[in-house]
């Protein structure tokens, strides 16, 4: 008898069901009702009946979990994480599988930038037969580099041609709007898949936010103002709000929720967390007690982590809500108004209890290939940095990166003296070197610049997790430690690593496509904090220095990036040189 | 350059685009909010840009339209329509489109039993390219016949291949829990392509509404009281109020607007109307309107007839709401609580002013197989309805159908005298012979019963459109108006008749597949009037004389229906003979 058949004779009552919740109070997504007495018996992975008495599917070898008046809600859902992204998916799960968090949407751009289509089957075989399911989106490739811009079709179609991939990654409206030759037939292939577009509009007002819109996409996770969030739902679109490691935005938006009737376009996301974070205040369950704290209703902070994201992917058959048919993905918490899980079932399976994991997540032996992403064969010296200047006289005038925020770049030119060819950069002025050296697809090829306002005094700091891109990153104020950072990254197979002096002061390896350490969690968080203190130690102030740097290589984030082709002025898409 | 490119740089205000409506309130279905002041612009068939100044927009060659603070909603959708039933898609879109109904979702079954997959995309070919859009669902192919059980799986694929088709027809829950092995294969068919299944839970409570909803429906048109529609909201199934000519429920549900917080899973639908209803009361128009009279939100009302329907379909990318890169399906209405039409836009184009439809529907040429579907070649006599009987004894113990309401039937069991080899029936006592006779798949194959109740005291009436079957119903008080009736209706390839002492007292051609005539709808109303009529003169004092009788082979009615294989029994769904 195959699953259906055996979860239909269990909602029939004709043989018994394998978990039966009973006496339990159901916040039910679909009505919006709090609903006392009820309970819910399973069939496999899957939910047979749920209703106030489901006495008849339960039999001999029925587990029966007695609720106690507890409030079974929906297991909830990330619909926008960066799992590629410095843990591997098994030490992730430790933290993240044990708060009620039962589905994950994770973003693939990080694998494919670096390792292609096989890397991110690669990723995605780590996240199968885990304890919590995942769904990927294919990348749209959105880069500064215009060697890594647009997924090649043929991966796309194969990409999404699998059950698990359901829409487009991210793709950063001005890039879309800049390269719409590049983006709408990746667009056009996915929507053709019943698939849809994820959405980043970050700052998009008026005509711009209009004709992203008309693009076809039907999310976005980066309002930072309740009006932002209104302007993006009165257009149809589904807005993350986001409250994660990179940014929280949660509290300033949470005004929204006396500004629309209709809440069911939003959305809870964390858009990737930190292992600290995670740690120190756990997942998706974080998200909806703090949208609970800031006001939100419970029933509506509740589907704003289950149904709304289900709808929103057209998973809504199977996961975000708890009815027969449905996964048995659910938890048990105290009341409507305390997401704290006292029972988590995924699949059917009681995977934690009381905030205790109850099960293993799998350990993903990566490929050969996927462990061997820096394909950079030379060694780097401090001659590698020099900024070489044919122009006459002895001054230059340069574009320089400056640093607004933490994340935020702006264009400055400054006159520069030029020596023997060479321009010079005062790092008594906060002016350094900046490189970014591709390690995949013209591995060894580099660019080198100037920023101002890190704060590195001295030596240097690179990591190989540069966002958007296939590049290491490096910025120092000693071309000696930049080179070592480099050459340390190429011996870790890729990772993160402060010099100073000629010493390694602190290190971080990520062997798996230079992005992912394999290290538990709590060492990884120790080494990232070693990181931090070490980055801090040579005198750069930002509350994530590692976060700073890698960001610059950013497609999405104003006015001047970097990557290995030269300064991209986000504006206007447009590769420029040094010499202004 | 393409279309999209196109829509993009009107969004942009690059180039003009082509109709603007300016100075509208906007009721916008996503956030729930009624906006002032709110403007849009198309291209092509599509929404640009919405919002309070589209000015970027409108240039030289732009239509404009100044709303004068009229209401702007997105055009309504019915999401389960019975389209291949007496009107052409041609006739029905002369008052269909006028009242702001843009889209429509139909059924395919009918011409599914009679002409096979041959029949059905030579439906669909009638509803393309007409002034408003059509979608359909494949046929589950649920029947009192077991000939016509179950869509054939290589038809189903073909279908659902298409992407005009967007799930799987309504098929009854009694006879898919009767029939798993049948219908289960059929529903994971569907749902592999991505596609919903339309349910059909008439009268279903606890745990068969369980089982069934476990079986992956996602819809329920049948609810007939406010907790059953509750019942299935909460078990995730979107619930279809049904407000037609089948039935009208709308009023006795309306209770369900103070019974749960979140309606988006609410739907208004017609389930099939009939050519008076339509030109009398209009379409969803008219739903919506009876909704916001019924103490609905008209946000909700408006909600429940074009967001929610979209989302239930997976159509919402592209229609239910105002939007750009949505299709331009607009209602211009006076004001949120009237529903009354002043301007209907469709794929951009201006469709209808003031109820005056300004386009005309195109009308489709069928193929010979499908205006020749009655295959009966042989002539009927009245011997072809006698009731034979070779068991001993002077009486026989029959099964006869006896009339409960309009559509409902029972078994009733009746000791009946048997002479020379034959059962006699008297109906003096309102107890007549009732025939059906295949005409596609064993062409000729005729059954004979008994039927009770039905109030016909002389003549005969028949009609080729019995449901979920390929039968000619016929029911006399006398088997040579019986035999005179299907006589004239294989004459007609199709129609309804009623006969009276050897004469045609009315008749109604219905050529295309034996369901649909080309009529002018003015016309098939009147001549629909006019079957009434004659049957009201035979004794029949149900209101729809017709509807009823092919109403009595259907197999979602309980309890004793009839197809060519004989009686069958609606609880357990077998097929039974006259004696009992």
């Amino acid at each position: 008898m195959n699953k259906k058949q055996k979860m239909i004779d269990v909602a029939l009552g004709r043989i018994p069901g394998d978990l039966a919740i009973v006496n339990a109070r159901l916040l039910n997504v679909y009505t919006g009702e709090i609903q006392d007495n009820q309970s819910i018996c399973t069939s496999g992975a899957r939910i047979a009946c749920v209703g106030p008495d489901v006495g008849h599917a339960i039999g001999c070898g029925t587990t029966v979990l007695d609720a106690a008046g507890a409030t079974l809600i929906p297991g909830l859902i990330d619909g926008h994480a960066h799992v590629a992204s410095l843990f591997t998916a098994a030490e992730f799960l430790r933290y993240a599988a044990r708060g009620g968090t039962t589905a994950i949407v994770t973003e693939t751009m990080e694998a494919y930038a670096v390792a292609g289509i096989a890397g991110v089957l690669d990723f995605l075989a780590s996240l199968k037969d885990q304890p919590i399911k995942f769904f990927a989106t294919a990348p749209a490739m959105v880069s500064t580099s215009r060697a890594a811009m647009g997924i090649d079709p043929a991966d796309l179609d194969a990409l999404l041609a699998q059950d698990e991939i359901i829409g487009l990654g991210e793709s950063y409206w001005q890039a879309v709007l800049q390269n719409r030759d590049v983006f709408l037939p990746i667009y056009a292939r996915t929507l053709a898949h019943g698939k849809v577009l994820e959405g980043h509009s970050a700052g998009a007002r008026g005509s711009n936010l209009q004709a992203y819109a008309a693009c076809g996409i039907s999310s976005c996770h980066e309002p930072i103002k309740a009006d932002e969030v209104l302007d993006r739902l009165r257009l149809g679109i589904y807005v993350m709000v986001r409250e994660g490691s990179i940014r929280r935005d949660l509290a300033a938006i949470a005004g929204i929720k006396d500004m629309v009737v209709d809440t069911r376009r939003l959305i809870l996301t964390t858009d990737g967390i930190s292992p600290a974070d995670l740690m120190e205040m756990g997942y998706m369950e974080y998200l909806v007690q703090k949208a609970i704290d800031c006001g939100f209703n419970p029933v509506t902070a509740v589907q704003m982590a289950t149904l709304n994201v289900a709808a929103h992917f057209g998973l809504d058959d199977r996961i975000g809500g708890i009815a027969p048919g449905k996964f048995a993905d659910l938890v048990l918490i105290p009341d409507p108004q305390t997401i704290k899980a006292m029972c988590v079932v995924s699949n059917g399976r009681i995977i934690a209890r009381d905030g205790n994991l109850e099960v293993a997540p799998r350990k993903h032996v990566f490929a050969a290939a996927s462990l061997n992403s820096i394909r950079i064969s030379r060694t780097f010296g401090p001659s590698d940095f020099c900024l070489p200047c044919d122009a006459a006289g002895d001054t230059a005038t340069v574009r320089v990166i400056e640093m607004v925020t933490d994340l935020v770049t702006r264009e400055v030119r400054l006159d520069l003296p030029v020596a023997a060819g060479e321009i010079k950069a005062d790092s008594t002025d906060d002016l350094v070197k900046i490189a970014a050296i591709d390690r995949t697809k013209n591995p060894g090829k580099c660019f080198t610049g100037l920023i101002k306002g890190f704060g590195i005094q001295s030596g240097a700091m690179a990591c190989s997790a540069a966002w958007d891109t296939s590049c290491v990153i490096v910025v120092g104020a000693d071309e000696k430690d930049m080179a070592l950072c480099v050459n340390r990254i190429r011996d870790l197979r890729g990772g993160a690593v402060v010099c100073a002096s000629g010493s390694v002061t602190a290190e971080l390896g990520m062997p798996v496509f230079g992005l992912i350490s394999e290290l538990p969690l709590e060492a990884l968080a120790a080494r990232l904090r070693a990181i931090r203190q070490a980055a801090a130690d040579l005198g750069v102030a930002f509350p994530d220095p590692l976060l700073t740097l890698i960001a610059l290589t950013g497609a999405a984030i104003p006015f001047l990036r970097i990557c290995e082709e030269g300064l991209v002025n986000f504006k206007d898409g447009r590769t420029v040189g040094l010499l202004a």
